[in-house]
């Protein structure tokens, strides 16, 4: 069997170092020397404000809840997504709204959001960077500077790729699936030291000056998963460059026609490729080689949000590209070999 | 300077042989082969059905998300308790409403329970055992049973002394700072294994045979802190042994008085004891010993919680016992030796 997944974590012998810090230091949360030297190099890496939080959907969560919005805030959100892109805002108590995504990035782009924008008022917009496609900062930093919306990009599976710019909230995932993973934990990113901060504080409990300001919860990271944050931070370029060769067979081997439209010199995080049935799914498993339909259903099919509003970029409700996308996400990790992955691709 | 708390966790040495198991599993989260065992461990040792979540919040949050209340429903908790009791019904939607402790035990009590239920209408109670001081459990059944009122007891830092009975529900922290510290994780336990697998699946979003029927979050223990949890358990039996010994000490030394009323043969999970006034802290702080007033000012206090109305058990709002509750939290942890002990309680 081809697995679809192979996280490519630190073993125990690189985590040794980090661990007889701990042992040392006998500190094991709450912002602890771990975190607090992970968040120092997460900084210097990605230029920008930053907190670690416990996931990707913590990110999401108190990023939301830092914004301090009404609770009847409308949401804009793509519906062909992981769920926890609309659980978060659920789980905050704010209003999704799905809409649709371009047909050759399967984002939601600028241009989708202010085509929804004439048909109704949104106060947050989450753009999703779709299997690792990074969304353009430049051009929601515009859009936020404009409309005066705030943009929060969920990009839990693009660690390292997505800048933050002057406007937009990055929010990044480092969960053990993810190419930059440490097990479980999260990320979030912003231009602003206030925000980020406030985030820090709503991530334990509240606590503002030893008393609760607005409720928050219990998001922060252990040193335990700051010790394999700071070993897998060593271990990254070298990840970088695995994941690279592994996206240079896949290319030679792959018609660029079934691929995401992707930025050249970009890796994907997870690959996705278009097939015609589901004939094609079964020959895959018949061959042995395991693979999965990313994000399916759309999300608006799941039993808790089918009362989600959706709004199409025209006129109707309908969200065809969505609704439409036939994927097949097959293996993509460091441990294929080029005769693995010739073999997927000649199944295609 | 005698440190208030130092953590009691495993050493690096004592993870390797988990660490190890981490290494050849090649599995990093989402109920992985060591939080199986962990799982399966800790049901051994309690008797009951329970799944283990992020942290001792997550816990408290998601067994009040798989209760399935509507969203006004009134949770009645102690005013006096770690903020996180309260943010964690505030994060799920539900309406918290304080209440007072009993002046021996600092308890919320099913007598205290059953004179605030004459005054207003209670969907769910949370009694909390404070400072480690065990809930009574059959009373609490009992409770549940004649009034048909849900009784989540918050036992964060009661680990393995809590049991669940009939009804109860009963979350766990294994934070840090706990007598059972793992870093940062939590524990569900119930009767009904139905209950325990619906915080299972919101507790991974709520996927439900691949589709969300209800929205959860995430918060999954990875398989590194499930590791140290497994460690843990091997030491726990010591760590027990050694905790005992420090009470045994401090009992010698102190006036019983100034003690919250404890079952006998229990080891509290926090010291506090009774002050007269601010000139024992600045005492302490002077001595070199670190001091803590543990859920100090009461919830009603914190901005966050002004406005969640307080029902005495008796005909006002006014909650005399948590008001006029004097304490100081002195150092207890198994780093301190006799000598420790004895200027500790010199100075009280």
């Amino acid at each position: 069997m081809i697995p679809l997944l192979v996280p490519d974590l630190p073993t125990t012998e690189e985590l040794l170092p980090w661990l007889k810090r701990i042992d040392s230091n006998k500190w094991y949360s709450n912002f602890g020397p771990l975190v607090q030297e992970f968040e120092l190099k997460l900084t210097k890496l990605l230029g920008s404000n930053l907190t670690t939080v416990s996931s990707g959907t913590s990110a999401l969560e108190l990023a939301l809840l830092a914004l301090d919005i009404p609770s009847n805030s409308k949401i804009l959100l793509p519906a062909f997504t992981f769920p926890a892109t609309v659980t978060a805002v659920k789980s905050v108590g704010l209003q999704p709204i799905f809409t649709d995504i371009d047909p050759n990035t399967w984002l939601l782009t600028p241009t989708i959001a202010r085509q929804v924008l004439n048909r109704v008022s949104i106060d947050v917009i989450i753009p999703v960077t779709t299997f690792g496609h990074p969304q353009p900062t430049d051009e929601w930093d515009k859009f936020s500077h404009d409309t005066g919306i705030t943009v929060l990009i969920d990009a839990a599976s693009s660690f390292g790729k997505q800048p933050t710019g002057k406007h937009c909230i990055v929010t990044f995932s480092f969960h053990a699936t993810k190419a930059f993973g440490i097990g479980e934990g999260g990320l979030v990113v912003a231009n602003s030291a206030e925000f980020i901060e406030q985030v820090r504080i709503l991530s334990n409990f509240g606590f503002d000056n030893g008393v609760i300001i607005k409720a928050g919860s219990n998001a922060k990271l252990s040193e335990y998963q700051a010790a394999v944050g700071l070993a897998q931070l060593e271990r990254w370029a070298k990840i970088s460059q695995k994941r690279q060769v592994v996206w240079d067979i896949y290319q030679h081997y792959l018609d660029q026609e079934i691929l995401q439209n992707m930025p050249t010199n970009h890796i994907p995080a997870i690959l996705s490729v278009k097939v015609k049935d589901n004939s094609t799914i079964e020959r895959f498993a018949k061959c042995q080689i395991q693979t999965r339909r990313w994000y399916y259903p759309p999300l608006y099919k799941h039993p808790a949000f089918t009362d989600v509003p959706k709004f199409a970029p025209q006129a109707n409700d309908y969200l065809p590209v969505t609704e439409n996308l036939s994927l097949l996400g097959i293996p993509f990790h460091t441990s294929l070999t080029e005769s693995d992955i010739s073999y997927i691709c000649n199944q295609l």
